[in-house]
C-alpha cells in the first residue's frame, strides 16, 4: 500500500478535496468552486490542476499516491461510466480515464456520492470496524448507501441504496419529486418532518411550543420533543414510525451490522436514534432484532473519506 | 481450476448430491436420506460416505476436487459457523471444519440454502450472465436469495434475503409463522395465495370456476387464472401488486439486473410471471423499469448448482 490518496467530493457548488494517508489520518482538506458552466467541461481539469499543486506543495510524488478517489451527485454505472450527470452538467462520461489522463495515469476510481459517505462511515466514522452497513442520509431528501462485505452496492442502474424511494405509502395523494407516490423521503426528510409538523398542526391540537415557530422546521420539530411537547411526540412518533419500519424491511434484504444515520436531521441526535430504533425493533424480523442504529461521525467529510477507501480495494 | 467439485443440498428429509465439472456441467446427481436422529450427529458422516464411494466408482482423486460446497436449511454465518439448525437437529456446528476433516482436507465452503439456490440460478439457471441477482421462491412460504457481484449477501445474522418477511401490510391482523404480522409469505407464497382465495370466495362474487374445484389451491388460482375466470383474476392481480410493490422496494436496496422467481407457485409460469412484472413497472424508481424478470430454471437442483458455484470464487 502506498502512502497518500486524494478523495474527491465533487458536489453541485464545490469540490471538497482531502488528502490523507492511506491509514485513514486526513492530513489536509479543501475546496474550489465546481465551476458547471459549458457542461462543466472545466470540471475534471480544475480538479487536476489543485491536485496538482497539492502534490507540488507537499513534495508528493506519483509513486507516493495509491490513488484519487471520486464521489458524484449522480449514478455511476459498474464499469465506471458516468451516464449523466445533471448536476454538473455533464452528458455520458467516463470519469476515471479522464482524469487518470490530466494525472499521469495515477488511478481513478469514481462513484455516487451517497454511496462513498456511506462507504466512508463504514472506513472512519459510525460504522468503523463493521463491513456490513446501511447508511441512511437525512437530508432535504433521503439517501442512502449499501455496503455488503466492505464494498459499495452500486446496483445494476446505479440505483443500490436509493432507499428514499422505497414506497411506504400506496395511498398518499402528493407527488414525490420522482414523480412517484409515497415514497420514505416524503416523510422522513427534514422537507418531510416540516410537512408532517404542518399537517399535524393544521389540525385541533393541545397548545405546542410549536405554535409559537416563525417557521416549523425539523429542527425545531426535534427542539420542541426534546422539550417534552407532546405535538411534537407526535410528529416525532410518525417520523421514527414511517423509517423505523422501513429499515426492518431493508434489513431483511441486506442485512447490515448496523445502520448509520446521517445528514442534516440526524443533528437532533440521539433522541431521533432512540425514537426510530424503537420502531425498528418493534417490527424487525427475529434474527435482525440486534442490528445496531449510530449516528453518523464524519459529517461532510464522509464523502472524501469513502473516496479514498475506494481505491483501497 | 480442478476439474470436479460436490454440490451437496442437505434438506430435512433427503440430501441432494451432485458431481459436477466445474464449467458447470451436471455430470451425475444422486440422494440419500438425512440422518436426523441423535441431533442429527450422522448427517456429515453419511455425506463424507456417499462422496468418497462416488469419488472410488469414477476414479476421481481428491487433486481433481476443487472443493464441496453445502447448503442447508438455517442461517449460516459469515465465519461458516451454523448457530443453530432446527431442521436438522443441530446445535453450533462449524460445517466447513467438520467436514473437510472427513474428507482429508477437500475444501469445504457452506451456505444458507435459499442462498445458493440463488447462486445456482444466477450461474446455470434463469440469472446465467448476470452478477446482481434477486431470487424469490415462491413456495410453502417466501424465500430469497440476493447475489450481488457473483456473490451471496449472507448478511451479519444470516438473513440476507428473508424476502418473505418484508412487512408489506402493516394493517393485518393474522400472524405470519415468524410471529409478526403483514409479511409479504402472507400473501405471496403458494398457503397466501390459498388465503386470498379463499378470502376472496367467501365474499359475494360472479360465478368461478373456482366454485367447483374441491380444494383451492394456489396451482386452481393460476388455471383458472389463465381460463379467463374473473375471480381468479382478482385473486391473480391481487397477490402480483403485493409482490410487484415488494419487489420494486427490494430494487431501491439492491437494485439487480434480474429478478428470478422460483418455487412451486412459479409453475404457473408466464402469466405469473407477466403480472407481477405489471405491477413492478408501476411502482418501480425510474432508474430500476427496465429490471428484468426471469423464471428459474434449475428446479429442485439450483441448489446443488449454487453448492458447487460456492467454492469456485
Amino acid at each position: 500500500m502506498k502512502k497518500y490518496g486524494f478523495g474527491v467530493d465533487i458536489g453541485g457548488t464545490t469540490c471538497k478535496i482531502g488528502l490523507f494517508e492511506t491509514t485513514g489520518q486526513l492530513m489536509e482538506k479543501w475546496e474550489i468552486p465546481t465551476d458547471t458552466r459549458e457542461e462543466g467541461k472545466n470540471i475534471l481539469s480544475d480538479i487536476a490542476e489543485s491536485l496538482h499543486e497539492k502534490m507540488d506543495q507537499h513534495c508528493i510524488s506519483k509513486e507516493e499516491l495509491e490513488g484519487i478517489g471520486v464521489g458524484l451527485p449522480g449514478p455511476v454505472r459498474m464499469d465506471g461510466i458516468v451516464p449523466v450527470c445533471v448536476n454538473l452538467g455533464w452528458k455520458s462520461k467516463n470519469v476515471s480515464q479522464e482524469l487518470e489522463a490530466m494525472m499521469d495515469h495515477i488511478p481513478v476510481k469514481a462513484a455516487n456520492d451517497a454511496n462513498v459517505a456511506a462507504l466512508g462511515e463504514m472506513w472512519q466514522g459510525g460504522g468503523k470496524g463493521c463491513e456490513n452497513v446501511v447508511m441512511v442520509t437525512l437530508g432535504t431528501g433521503v439517501g442512502g448507501g449499501i455496503i455488503v462485505g466492505g464494498r459499495i452496492v452500486s446496483g445494476s442502474n446505479g440505483a443500490g441504496g436509493e432507499i428514499g424511494h422505497i414506497t411506504v405509502n400506496p395511498h398518499e395523494e402528493i407527488s414525490c419529486n420522482c414523480g412517484r407516490k409515497g415514497c420514505l423521503e416524503q416523510y422522513a426528510s427534514a422537507t418531510g418532518i416540516t410537512r408532517l409538523a404542518r399537517e399535524r398542526l393544521a389540525g385541533a391540537h393541545e397548545k405546542s411550543l410549536l405554535d409559537q415557530t416563525e417557521e416549523v422546521t425539523a429542527k425545531a420539530v426535534f427542539d420542541a420533543y426534546k422539550e417534552g411537547d407532546a405535538v411534537a411526540a407526535e410528529i416525532v412518533e410518525k417520523f421514527a414510525r414511517i423509517l423505523g419500519n422501513a429499515l426492518s424491511n431493508i434489513a431483511c434484504v441486506a442485512d447490515p451490522e448496523v445502520f448509520v444515520i446521517g445528514g442534516g436531521v440526524s443533528k437532533a441526535g440521539k433522541p431521533l436514534l432512540d425514537a426510530v430504533h424503537k420502531y425498528y425493533c418493534k417490527s424487525a424480523f427475529s434474527s435482525c432484532t440486534d442490528t445496531r442504529f449510530a449516528l453518523a461521525s464524519l459529517g461532510n467529510d464522509a464523502g472524501m473519506y469513502g473516496c479514498v477507501k475506494l481505491i483501497l480495494d
